[in-house]
C-alpha cells in the first residue's frame, strides 16, 4: 500500500478535498457554551439538590444548571406567562439578535418581541435550554461536579420528562404557577406535550408544532444514523474530546448528522426550487469524485455551522431523548396519557414535512378529542418541510395568536 | 483527558458497544469479487482495448472486464435477447440462487427463470456488472494494469454513458445487434432510458422502473450524504484500503452509508408496521444511550450485510454515476434528448417511494410523448417505498410482460 501511496497520490481522482473533513483548523473541540463565555441574555437557574436529581432512565445528577431567558414582564398575579420549549439544536435564544453569548439570532425572533404576534409588551415569555442540552443548561459539556473535567459520556440519558420537570422547577423559581400557554415545535411540542400530561393544573394551552405523542420508527431511524456519524467520527473519542485540541474535536461527524437530518428537515420541491442540478464546477470539464453540486455545498455549509456552536454529545442525547419520546410510556397507553391533559390543544402540521408528517399531527387531534379532550388542527401550507415552523412565522402566528387569546371554557 | 478515561471509562453511560463499528475481526478490506474467487455463473468479457477506453469524464482505462451472466437461448436471429441492468448495490446475478461467488440470491429471481415471468425458455436474458462496480467487472478494487496493487481511487469517474457503452461492447460480443428489450430498477432505469438515447437503434423496448431522467437535488443529498460517511471513516485511508489487514476496511462507513438509503428505500408506513416503536432491550430497566430500538438493529444488520458484500469505493463511485445521470447533459436539453428514443417506453413508478418519486415516472412518460415518442405508465402500489421494485415481483411482471408481447408498431 505504501507504494502504491507514494506512486499514485498525486494523480488520484477520488482523493477527497479538504471540506470532507472540516475545521481541521482552530476550532474548539465543543461548540457548547462554557462558563465563563459572555453570557449574553442568558440567566440561570441552580436547582437546589438537597439530594440527587434522579432521572427518568436511572442515572442521576448532583448538579443541574437551567439557562434561560426571558422577554417581558410577569403580571402581578402571573397570569401571562407563556413558556416556549426548543428544538433539537435551538436553546433558548428564541429572540433577539447574534452576539456574544448567543451564535445565532433567536430561532422564533419574528414571532417574539414588542409588537409582534407574540407580544412581549403583553406575555412573559420564557425559554430555557434543555436539560442535557449545550448552551448553558446541564449537559455533558458541563463540567462534573466531582473532578476538573466535563461530563462526557458519563452524563446520564435524558427524556422529555426529565426536561419538563426541569422547567417545572424553574416555573417555581419564576413565581409560575400556572403557564398561559406552552407552546413547542418538533422537539419543543414533544415537550408541551409532556407538560399536559405530567402537570395538567400548571398549564392552560398547549401548542404543538410538527411534533408527535411518540417518535416512529423512521424517525428513530433517521435520528440514529445520525449518532453513528457522530461514533464513526475517530475524533469523537468515546465521547472524551473535550480536552482535544482546537480542530480536534468530532466536528466532522457531527456535520454529517446534521447534513442527514437537514435533507429531512426540507422538502423535495424546495431543493429542486433552490438547487435544482447546479454544479459549483463545471461539468464540462474532467469529472472528479469529489466535485459538488451546489446542494451538496449546502449541505457541508450547514453541517460545519452546526458543529462551530453544537456539542456532540448533546446532539447524541438529545436525539435519543426524542426517538424515546413516547407519552403512553409506563402509563397504561396512549389514551390514559392524553385523558389527563385538561389544557385545549393546538396541533399544527406542515403539509410537506417529511420528518414528523402531518399525518401525526392530524392523529394527535384525533388521539386527545377520542380521550376526552379539547384539539383543534391548523395546517401550515408550505413547501417548506419540516422546517417551516422555523419560516412560515406568519402561518404559526394566524392559529397561534386567537388560540392564545381565546379564554377557556 | 486521560485522567478521567481512567476515572470513567467503566461507568460510562455513552460508551458505545461493540456493533458501532461492525466487523472489526476477521472480515477482508473488500467486498468485492476477486480474481481467484469462484467464478459461480459469471462470465468475463474483456474488451478487446487496442486503444484507451476514454470515459465521459476524462478518464482512460486501458483494460476493461465485463462481468456478466445469462439465462436461456439466444434466438438463431437474435431476436429475443433482453438486458437486465441492475441497481446501485446488485450485480449480474439477477437470478439463481446464493452460492459460491455469488453472496445473494438473484435480485430478480422471482422474476426470471424457466416459467417465471421473465421466461428464459423464450427469452436471452442478459445481465452485467456495471462498469466500477465490485463484482466481477473493471472497478476501483480489480488489479491496476500498470502495478501490483489495484486501482483504488485512481480508478476514474464513470457515467451512466460509460456504463451503457460498456454493456454495447457486450451486446456486439454476445451477437445481439437489437435488445427486445432493456429493463431496468433504479439505477437500472437509468442504463435502460441512455441506452434508449444513445442506441435508439439497438433497443426495441425500454422499461424503466423507480428511476429518473436526471437526478434531483434531492437524491444527490441522499447519496452525498453517504460518501460522506465513506470518508468519515478513518480505515476509508482515502480509498487506498486494499492492502489492510482483515477488519481493517471501511465497513463501519459503508455500512453507515448504507443506513442512510436503507431508510430511504423503505417507507414510514412499513417501518412503523414491521417495527414500531420496539426495543431491542427492555425500556422498563435503565436507559442507556446505545440501547436500540428493533428498526436501528434492522440498519445495523442491513449496513453490516452491505459492507461483506460491497466495495466502499465501487459505493462512492456509483453514486456519484447516479447523481450525474442527466439525459439532457450536452444533447440541448431534455426534449432534444428524449427525442432520439425511439423505443416505446414503459415507465413503473411506485406510490411509496421516498427516494424517487412517482412523480418523476409520470414526468418521464409526459416527457416523452412531448418528445414525440411512446410511453405509458404503471403504477406499482406498494407500502414499500423503492424496495418494492425487488419485492412487488407480480406487479412489475403484470406490466412488463405485456409490454414485452406487444408488437412494435
Amino acid at each position: 500500500m505504501e507504494q502504491n501511496d507514494t506512486h499514485w497520490a498525486d494523480t488520484s481522482a477520488l482523493a477527497p478535498p479538504p471540506w470532507l473533513h472540516p475545521h481541521s483548523s482552530t476550532l474548539p473541540a465543543t461548540g457548547a457554551w462554557t462558563p465563563g463565555d459572555p453570557l449574553g441574555q442568558r440567566q440561570f437557574m441552580k436547582m437546589a439538590v438537597d439530594r440527587p436529581f434522579v432521572l427518568e432512565g436511572g442515572g442521576q445528577l448532583h448538579d443541574v444548571t437551567i439557562a434561560f431567558e426571558t422577554w417581558g414582564t410577569l403580571a402581578p398575579d402571573a397570569s401571562n406567562a407563556v413558556l416556549v420549549c426548543h428544538a433539537l439544536t435551538g436553546d433558548s435564544h428564541a429572540s433577539g439578535p447574534a452576539g456574544a453569548g448567543h451564535p445565532t439570532p433567536g430561532w422564533w425572533d419574528d414571532l417574539i418581541g414588542p409588537g409582534r404576534p407574540l407580544d412581549t409588551e403583553r406575555w412573559f415569555v420564557v425559554c430555557a435550554n434543555v436539560l442535557g442540552g449545550c448552551q448553558g443548561s446541564s449537559g455533558p459539556a458541563s463540567p462534573h461536579p466531582d473532578h476538573l473535567g466535563r461530563y462526557g459520556p458519563d452524563f446520564p440519558v435524558v427524556t422529555m420528562r426529565d426536561i419538563v420537570r426541569t422547567q417545572a422547577r424553574l416555573a417555581d423559581a419564576l413565581g409560575v404557577d400556572r403557564w398561559h400557554a406552552v407552546i413547542g415545535g418538533s422537539m419543543g411540542g414533544m415537550q408541551a406535550l409532556e407538560w399536559g400530561v405530567m402537570y395538567p393544573e400548571r398549564v392552560a394551552r398547549l401548542v404543538a408544532v410538527a411534533s408527535c405523542t411518540a417518535a416512529s420508527a423512521q424517525q428513530i431511524a433517521w435520528w440514529s444514523t445520525g449518532r453513528r456519524a457522530i461514533a464513526l467520527d475517530p475524533k469523537w473519542r468515546n465521547g472524551r474530546y473535550y480536552d482535544a485540541p482546537p480542530g480536534e474535536g468530532p466536528h466532522a461527524g457531527l456535520a454529517l448528522a446534521r447534513m442527514v437530518s437537514q435533507v429531512t428537515f426540507r422538502s423535495d420541491d424546495v431543493f429542486t426550487d433552490r438547487f435544482g442540478r447546479e454544479p459549483v464546477e463545471s461539468l464540462a470539464g474532467r469529472l472528479e469524485l469529489w466535485q459538488r453540486f451546489e446542494v451538496e455545498r449546502y449541505l457541508d455549509h450547514h453541517g460545519a455551522k452546526l458543529s462551530r456552536r453544537f456539542d456532540a454529545n448533546s446532539y447524541l442525547l438529545l436525539t435519543k431523548a426524542m426517538d424515546l419520546h413516547d407519552l403512553a410510556r409506563g402509563r397504561g397507553g396512549l389514551r390514559a396519557a392524553l385523558k389527563r391533559i385538561t389544557a385545549p390543544v393546538l396541533s399544527m402540521g406542515i403539509t410537506s414535512d417529511i420528518l414528523y408528517p402531518e399525518y401525526q399531527q392530524r392523529e394527535l387531534v384525533t388521539d386527545v378529542i377520542a380521550a376526552g379532550g379539547s384539539a383543534t388542527f391548523h395546517e401550515i401550507d408550505s413547501p417548506h418541510g419540516h422546517d417551516a415552523f422555523l419560516i412560515d412565522h406568519q402561518q404559526v402566528a394566524a392559529a397561534l395568536i386567537p388560540f392564545l387569546e381565546k379564554p377557556r371554557t
